[in-house]
């Protein structure tokens, strides 16, 4: 049965992405979700309270995954800039593999949905990330500013050339991803 | 006459934004923009073609405006650095003071609308910034990389801060804009 409510569950997030890209959060219905993803309106109602909570669920549900791409692999032993690097290089691949997934939370960033409420569930998935540059500031590696400065630096560059709808002429070669990330490098180090 | 033009097409234009920025790109009709803009749907029709030439348009309209603000005081006898700081500090400016044109030109960048022959005009209004750029790298002040990633790590961190539905409670106070823009510059510089 488990396995079952996830597969259904799953269908219904990928239909939710698919009808948000296309067509705007707004005219997104339960009804017209529940069309895409060959369900009922009411096998959407015995996972999610109702379409707002719909749609929050999937754009923590991406950020989860994101979070994972990012740190899956955090070896701490390894230098800090090292371990920074190799997880913005995971998130160029993460980006450049499911462009729709981005748009999606693209979109939900900048939309009245993105409240206090969901930042702070979708922080806690991003604390190994945040250990990581307050042990960097610590030591003196990185520069001390408010953390809100370092993500944007280190992150924010990159989801502008990854995204194919605001750059889709750029290559994302290793030689160019590593020239990104090394720029980002020496915006946040000391 | 002109004058009375003018100012129905800048009240087009902001009921677009607005309406864009509550319901979404799919809702937003020819016949909603023109009943919140409060004229008929005919006028519209006078100075746009149909709905995408009026998105197109609105979008083109304020990412030169944009222009404006970022390059209005361009002092190349200036050095590099301060100028491009200038710059820097005149997009937080804009950013903060109007955040409702920012979500649209997000929007619109994020989404199918946003092609080649949009990106080529738009781009004609930043090329003083793109000749910048380039005067910095032969004077070997700048990173010689391709153009993307100067303009990546110069301004997106500045759109990731200055937007308040993603960073609602970060302070843009004058010490944290110069940090911003400081660690900008030590992406770029040589």
């Amino acid at each position: 049965m488990r396995v079952k409510d996830e597969i259904k569950q799953e269908a219904i997030i990928k239909a939710t992405v698919a009808l948000v890209n296309e067509i705007g959060f707004a005219s997104s219905s339960v009804s017209k979700i529940a069309k895409r993803a060959n369900v009922s309106p009411a096998t959407i109602y015995i996972y999610f309270e109702n379409k707002e909570d719909l749609l929050v669920s999937t754009y923590i549900k991406i950020k989860s995954c994101l979070a994972d791409a990012l740190m899956g692999n955090f070896d701490t032993s390894l230098p800090i800039r090292d371990t920074l690097l190799k997880a913005g290089n995971n998130l160029f691949k993460y980006i450049i593999a499911q462009p729709d997934m981005f748009y999606f939370t693209e979109q939900f960033a900048n939309s009245p949905f993105n409240n206090d409420k969901v930042k702070t569930q979708v922080e806690a998935a991003y604390l190994p990330m945040i250990d990581l540059l307050q042990f960097g500031m610590d030591q003196k590696i990185i520069k001390n500013v408010p953390l809100e400065l370092l993500l944007a630096h280190l992150f924010y560059p990159i989801f502008n050339l990854a995204n194919p709808r605001i750059n889709p002429h750029f290559q994302a070669s290793q030689q160019n991803v590593e020239l990104a990330l090394s720029m980002a490098w020496d915006a946040i180090k000391r």
